[in-house]
């Protein structure tokens, strides 16, 4: 069953890939000015200050990428190790890359500028394929995975690059570039490698043990305390403190909405943990693209009471039926945490763009719609834009959102494809959602449930 | 036993308040205009960024609140997934509230102002309710919990403004106004929510577990480490440094006289856990009030001894003879990690109070002792004080501790009896500290626990 | 066995320190001028502001003290309340004691000026003894490891002052002093307690549970996230934000060559705990000393690789052998997290030393090397320096790290010889790794255990 030599050539591979990294980084790679020392007779020291100004959020977003994300994913009974383990593997392989890929996208004279700016860059792409490994959580092997992020992030980074700098769309906190785009890809990756019709119930190991659902609240929390700082890093002034509360009234409004119309729908009105574990964070992806924006509180807490209901019903409903029905298993259920709240999320940011003035959002008009800036739809002095009206910016709104999913389920039917049918090795059944394939697990625990094995059989 | 109708009409009442909280948002609360975008032809953008430079003491608050009180809750050994899950449904319910009425005591021409600065005295407002969550946890239901957050968090709002802009008390680090009020508010509920006589035994599940005390440890070590950042948040300057270092201090301290003073007096001279991640932490209450002052190291330091002292001599002693003569049975110790750590902190705060002079305090004579300054007590030109003495001040001090107790012990009778006696479902004795009452719990586990016992049964 | 009355001596000797600390706090201790009120005529209040503007930072590092080491060392099956329990001991005694023993080292007419700073140095020196801890995990008593810490404490400032004030080497993430330091005392230590030859092998509980072992990533990923704040906080302007982005750097390279190499050399090719949980941190190690130098990304990614790839070979090899050969048990392999990658990390530094120029550096030069400006070599105007060639400076550099392994291994020794031979009680054999002979632990669990064995015997 284990095939040791197709383990071993799969991890030298990986360590190529590092090392490949290592000849990048020493060919392209330099201190941005700010990073470098001022010449002796320069004055001013303070540049640097300002620039890692940002600091605090990004230790915020590393927390969320590493402690958030690995956790969350603890809920399966013998996977922890994994969740935690592989989160940090991956997210330590796809930061190296992002400098360089989105690196690779603004170079200037030949080489990419490093500063501070692109570590927090190369965090926000970490999340993308820790989204859809959510989706495939336990189904593949690390090897897999591994590939697959590298991929997925060069595909993300130029989604991204179009997204952002060719269609000029709004998207503060990247809820169309990372939250749509890492689910639907990972979905569109599950889908592909989906089991045969008679291989479809649910693995025996997927379920949580009551300690594991505890830890994965550890992830939850943290990612729920920081996602102000997630939203709002990208944004400066003004449009950062509005993303900052648009973030956490919806938070909190989802928070409440779960929790509600979980007791309502589940069986006997009890709590469902999976439900509490993720869908009260769907209204920070729901608020994402347009957390900069003049939403009011009310319009905060009502994207946040929407994306929750959503989210609820998606794992109550949707989840159940895509797995009968097209043997999709998304482990963690990153539709419905990130997929549908993510639409929600562009839906609202073209209902938005429609309505935004000059009036209205005054000198921030050209940070948070630079296209709509120039000659016609406003009379300003401002320059650079494409003269765009509101609708048509809302039109780019949906159109940008369009164009994510069109590349995210084309990179995950390819990424899928080449992970089934090239010389990857596919884990079979009873090898899914179980640590012990791919790590040494303390033989005193498996001496315990082999006890309490024994005991069943002798008491039947 | 269960009755899911009553369960389902709790819970669409909180989904109704939700509702109405979106209303209260829509008609009363407006952006601030630091948040707002600037007129094009204005030249400076900086004062939102100054705005939000609270914003990493603001993510410390979100960190205590979310993981430091859910996981210290988690104590208990069948009760983790309510500890860290209502946490989360309570402060993301009175976060919302807390907005709310704090800005109806503060409205300006008919709107409230929405800044970071409401969600950070929102986040402090949810640290109330928590604590009174505290000294009834896994006695109530969760729907008596989230109505007594409603309650509470009203009548905290008005002691505060109370206590704060009419008696003008200093309460830096809130020990008054949040500690005290949480801690005797929430008992006095749980005075009228006592069993009866002859349900006074501890209930079987009312301990811990060796993992449910490592993950208690969590949220003991988070509220310790970000404690500085509660007590300081509000204040400026040199002063905020004082608050940080005599916070830091106290817990120092604190923390090794609590080791001490546990292992002194328990069985066996064993430390006991419950000390350990609760006692620790009384440094932090006992300094809040005065944290800001001109305490000297030294005076942190002794304020951290004494609190450490009394608050392990509380759960070794006074607890315990709570429970057996008055029936109040106050699970996690609120009474010695809030309670009576905060009537030193207003003790202290009297004290030193009585001693300061204007000579000594300076410029910040005003911020912190706003009635003292004015026509008497101080010949300086700085305006608006009541022109209170020092003992005046020391006066007002004690003043303001005692309404406090009053209103909370008043206010928590009040709110035991609605919840006792009219239709909200009470628990029975065997309910507590379960979560299998309002939680789906895995059933791997209780096959677990099933096994044991029948082998129990077996070896018997 | 247990001797109540030692144990309460101990406890009633570390309450005296205590109480010394409180006198000695008010003897030498006063708030530093930042942290005073103003006069009221002053204008400005700005600068207690700037001098806070370190407080993230700091937090960052609190959470690594005492999240960061304390989780790490739950990884044993049985000791996890003393991992967390005696972290925040040690951790709270140790920075009361660092900010009196630093500050003797650099008072200002007869007094001790308390800021910022001085509790950013004092947590910083919290880590040099729970670095020890970690080599000696389990076997020893509380009393004994914590006297410890006390003496550890005052060599570490002395060498630490002699290092970085006499030596003049650079030295900004403290590989050299604080790693390097603690980790080579711990082991001098753990080398005087070493057991008898017949008492060799490795303990019952000296391994992890499955559960401890997720518990123990917590530490592993905080310390991970955080590690940029630890490395860069006593940097200032551009190098503050070099010494991030190598950090950030080293440890993702660090980790994944870890997972690499781990998987090469383990047994089945599976991935082990063990170094995912500490060999991913070798990189924050590495990189340390130099970490605000011009390493350039590669230079940094370079560092990790190294570090990774030394660190998992030491727990595969050289870990055993020591432990067979040398009766060295280093509980959680200090030697290879945090030993070797500090030495790997002084050798870095003499290499990059002796390339430094002052074209290069620039005005950077007096903070970076301050004993390389002055006459020669430079032909600046800056004063003050020893005039040291790069040659030379890197020649300090390796004596650096030669003087403090030589003190942190006679210190290691002698004060092992004073745990051993003295009054202290001395840990048997079957009282390693168990937090119940120090602590209260929930009967429960016992119960189960119990019940288990039972069954065992039934079923032989």
């Amino acid at each position: 069953m284990h095939s040791p030599a197709a383990k071993v050539s799969g991890y030298v591979v990986l360590m190529i890939v590092q090392i490949i990294f290592l000849v990048l980084f020493w060919l392209f790679v330099r201190y941005e000015k700010t990073a470098l020392p001022l010449a002796i007779d320069a004055e001013d020291a303070g540049s640097a200050n300002e620039h890692v100004s940002k600091y605090p959020q990004f230790q915020d977003i590393q927390v969320m990428i590493f402690i958030g994300f690995g956790f969350l994913m603890t809920f399966l009974r013998k996977y922890g190790y994994s969740a935690t383990g592989f989160t940090l593997f991956m997210a330590a392989l796809v930061v190296q890359w992002a400098v360089l890929m989105k690196g690779f996208l603004h170079m200037e004279g030949g080489k990419i500028s490093l500063s501070l700016e692109n570590i927090i860059d190369a965090d926000i792409a970490a999340a993308v394929p820790l989204i859809s490994m959510g989706a495939l959580l336990g189904r593949t092997t690390p090897i897999q995975l591994l590939c697959m992020s590298v991929f997925e992030v060069a595909l993300f980074a130029a989604n991204e690059y179009l997204a952002l700098h060719v269609f000029s769309i709004c998207d503060c906190g990247g809820s169309i570039t990372v939250h749509a785009f890492g689910a639907y890809f990972g979905l569109a990756v599950a889908l592909m490698l989906r089991p045969a019709s008679d291989q479809n119930e649910t693995g025996k190991l997927e379920g949580a043990s009551y300690t594991s659902d505890i830890f994965a609240m550890i992830g939850t929390t943290f990612l729920w305390v920081y996602w102000p700082s997630f939203n709002s890093v990208l944004a400066d002034g003004a449009g950062g403190e509005r993303a900052i509360l648009n973030t956490f009234l919806s938070l909190a409004a989802a928070t409440v909405t779960t929790f509600v119309v979980s007791a309502l729908v589940s069986h006997e009105n009890k709590l469902d943990m999976v439900h509490v574990q993720n869908s009260t964070l769907a209204g920070g992806v729901a608020v994402g693209t347009v957390c900069n924006l003049l939403l009011g509180a009310h319009g905060a807490v009502l994207i946040g009471i929407i994306a929750g209901t959503v989210s609820v019903l998606g794992y109550r409903y949707l989840t159940p039926w895509m797995t009968a029905n097209l043997r999709l298993h998304d482990t963690c259920g990153v539709h419905n945490l990130h997929g549908m709240p993510a639409l929600i999320s562009a839906i609202a940011s073209a209902i938005y763009a429609s309505m935004a003035t000059v009036g209205e959002y005054q000198s921030e008009l050209q940070d948070i719609f630079p296209a709509m800036v120039g000659t016609n739809g406003t009379e300003t002095k401002i320059m650079g834009g494409l003269g765009r009206n509101a609708t048509s910016q809302a039109g780019y709104q949906l159109f940008g959102i369009a164009v994510t999913l069109l590349i995210a389920i084309g990179g995950g039917i390819l990424t899928g494809a080449v992970l089934k049918y090239t010389n990857f090795r596919n884990l079979k059944k009873d090898e899914h959602h179980q640590d012990e394939h791919y790590w040494e697990v303390p033989a005193a625990e498996n001496k315990e449930e082999y006890e309490l094995e024994k005991v069943d059989e002798l008491l039947l």
